[in-house]
């Protein structure tokens, strides 16, 4: 079938057989089905949607257009994790070593900040040393021994992903669920995992704003790695006010330090447990969730996922000492508080408005070629809930080398919190799971 | 506003400003928005339509890509009639000269068979010598004088639109009605026209199938040429069989000239009499529709309108003693009859089908690079209502330097009649009037 009458059939709301469906991804990624014909498809898919067939042969297609790895004779279950994206979301730098003191297989390839939220690789690459850049060999060993691996993508991972992200985010057909969940999907099959969890983050602050949508996809994303013979667990969490306290690379793998210590604010360690709890079940290595999180919380105690932290730090080239002695880390030269103009209650504090902050101070991009100051960001002192006293500090910003001057985001970062006269609660964190 | 912008605004059903539209057509033009840009542009049209102001915006940037002819200084009114596409519609070949004959200046610029539909500039070109690409200067002239000139697109008329048109084309978004009224109104109202006269048809072998649809188109139509000043009138017709008996541009000249010689077949007749009486009544020339067909008539009864044919064929390069002699014209070396296998009354004749049989027989093109043969098409002897008896003639084909073989084109065409037990009546030919 001709791309035409392929875009003509998914314009009109017809079923596009799956090999038709191939045949386009195929001849976009090779050049011969020209960008103009794969705009015109994404936008039709926008208002049509997608069958599952038609989902399951376009993610398929997309994951063949590159390497996929292959870890069958690595033994145990390997079992991965994946945001849709967050603020101050830094749960895979704990709940990766965690999962592989619990005896899962970890192959992450995560990538970097987009828009207002970060990227593990950023968090990552603040750790002085640390390479993200992993042959594919040192990857399989890595998750041999170790038993997990923290990698970017490689350009050999889904190629065809790439460059219909870059023609989408040009042509306004970003924000279709099943081209979203195809893009996920094509990378994390490409990861040669047997079980994937999915965080799929609601509210002001993630991509997704209203739960309806973040369902749809969750399910879509789910779907998808089923009909390839994957174990899927989804959870649907509040991304409204940002998760822990930090924002900012180096602010996140601090946090993340302390939560393996045993500390860490209680909501990042809440999910962080009931993230890596389900990869414990899926891995199949507890019957249930509830022994699941107390195997999570034992590894805490004991430690051992502090050193699992340290262990893959150590064998990916990083410095061992930040994970005892956190202030080895980038540290910012300027710190400026953040006080409460009135006293009250903390009624609300705007993710998206935060992140954004950061990123201004210089924890991320604006274009993809702004260097990142990992240095940069920003900690809460009070969240939703908290009371405040006038001239008390909200929240304390870590001035980098960001384009935005500190004073002007310090007046961003007061308007992200309302203060009312409470009293105000915050909502629950896990909203759904979709098992 | 930049295009992802503008198209996400579109796509998520947001006004768009008309600075921003026109930058896009204009940008679009230039070659600084790119390809893919534009389709996710249009795509997003096809399902959320345009604005009245978005669609004035649009048309304008197409119009003014190109030259705008001025014709201001030729005294009386300028109008001209399109139709959006049928089989047999052969009605500007006695229209043209009948309404000039009538005193109304008429500058057409007419295109080429598109799809199963014939084109103007195809069926003049079967007058041997007849030119259909004049200079602006000739044109003017010619309106000036013989006060009808019929030619093709320029290269600079509109431009935007002819880019427009070949991507459309192979990105599934031709079928959108606002797309499609911009298209029309851009080269039409390049022509410097005061008034024009629509003939929007509507059936099985019209592009518009459904009257709700050819209703839109119409009024879309009228409401661009209004909101740039312009006179508009539209006609909805039907166009379930073909209008007429001639399919095939020799063959249709033919037709018109027996209708300029008081004969011609009645439905051909009642339409060219009726659109031509619009255009006298848009040019101010008559106070109400009723005189202006009693003009019209008189224009043919007198053998003016054959005049004004002979001498607008003399002017523009053609042989004039056609209209004398019409045996002048290219004539197929073989026919074939087409006989009724059964007796009865002809219920339907499917005129699509039919158009398609003529293309066949090398009437029209499936390609841009295919050669019309001027003598090839059609002639039917039998329209909906009429008896048969089994073995009679309902077509004679005329057989020219197409690529399908009579014998198998006469199958199509026999398929293409609908005899059954009757009485069967054909419906109106005039549907709607818009004024």
């Amino acid at each position: 079938m001709r791309a035409p009458e392929i875009i003509r059939r998914k314009r009109d709301g017809l079923p596009v057989p799956a090999e038709a469906v191939a045949e386009l991804v195929a001849g976009f990624t090779a050049g011969e089905v020209p960008d103009y014909q794969m705009s015109a498809f994404c936008m039709a898919v926008f208002f049509r949607g997608m069958s599952d067939d038609e989902l399951g042969a376009f993610t398929r297609a997309m994951l063949e257009s590159g390497d996929v790895l292959d870890l069958s004779d690595i033994p145990g279950a390997k079992v991965d994790k994946h945001s849709t994206g967050g603020v101050g979301d830094n749960v895979s730098l704990a709940l990766a070593p965690l999962a592989a003191a619990c005896g899962v297989r970890v192959p992450m390839i995560s990538g970097r900040g987009l828009g207002h939220t970060g990227g593990t690789l950023d968090k990552l690459e603040s750790i002085p040393g640390f390479e993200v850049r992993l042959p594919v060999e040192r990857f399989r060993e890595l998750v041999a021994t170790v038993g997990v691996a923290l990698a970017g993508q490689t350009d050999r991972l889904a190629p065809a992903d790439r460059k219909l992200y870059a023609l989408r985010d040009v042509t306004a057909t970003v924000e279709s669920i099943p081209l979203i969940a195809a893009s996920i999907m094509s990378k994390k099959l490409a990861e040669g995992i047997d079980g994937l969890v999915l965080d799929v983050k609601v509210g002001g602050g993630a991509f997704m704003k209203r739960i309806e949508d973040a369902r749809l996809l969750a399910r879509t994303l789910a779907g998808i790695g089923r009909g390839r013979g994957k174990r899927v667990t989804a959870l649907l969490t509040a991304m409204d006010q940002p998760l822990g306290l930090a924002v900012g690379n180096a602010l996140e793998v601090r946090e993340a330090v302390d939560l393996l210590c045993g500390g860490g604010p209680a909501d990042l360690r809440a999910l962080t447990v009931e993230l890596t709890a389900e990869m414990v079940l899926l891995a199949g290595l507890e019957p249930e969730l509830a022994r699941a999180r107390r195997r999570v919380e034992e590894a805490i105690e004991s430690g051992r996922g502090l050193a699992k932290l340290a262990e893959v730090v150590e064998a990916q080239g990083g410095d061992p000492r930040v994970v005892a002695d956190p202030d080895r880390l980038p540290r910012a030269a300027r710190k400026l508080a953040v006080a409460a103009e009135r006293g009250g209650v903390v009624e609300a504090v705007e993710a998206e408005a935060l992140g954004l902050a950061a990123m201004a101070l210089g924890a991320g991009r604006f274009r993809v070629e702004d260097r990142v100051d990992h240095a940069a960001g920003l900690v809460l002192h009070r969240k939703v809930g908290d009371p405040v006293e006038a001239g008390e500090p909200l929240c304390t910003l870590h001035a980098g080398a960001g384009r935005g001057r500190p004073e002007e985001v310090a007046d961003r970062v007061r308007r992200a919190f309302r203060i009312g006269p409470g009293p105000a609660h915050p909502g629950p964190l896990l909203l759904e799971r979709i098992p």
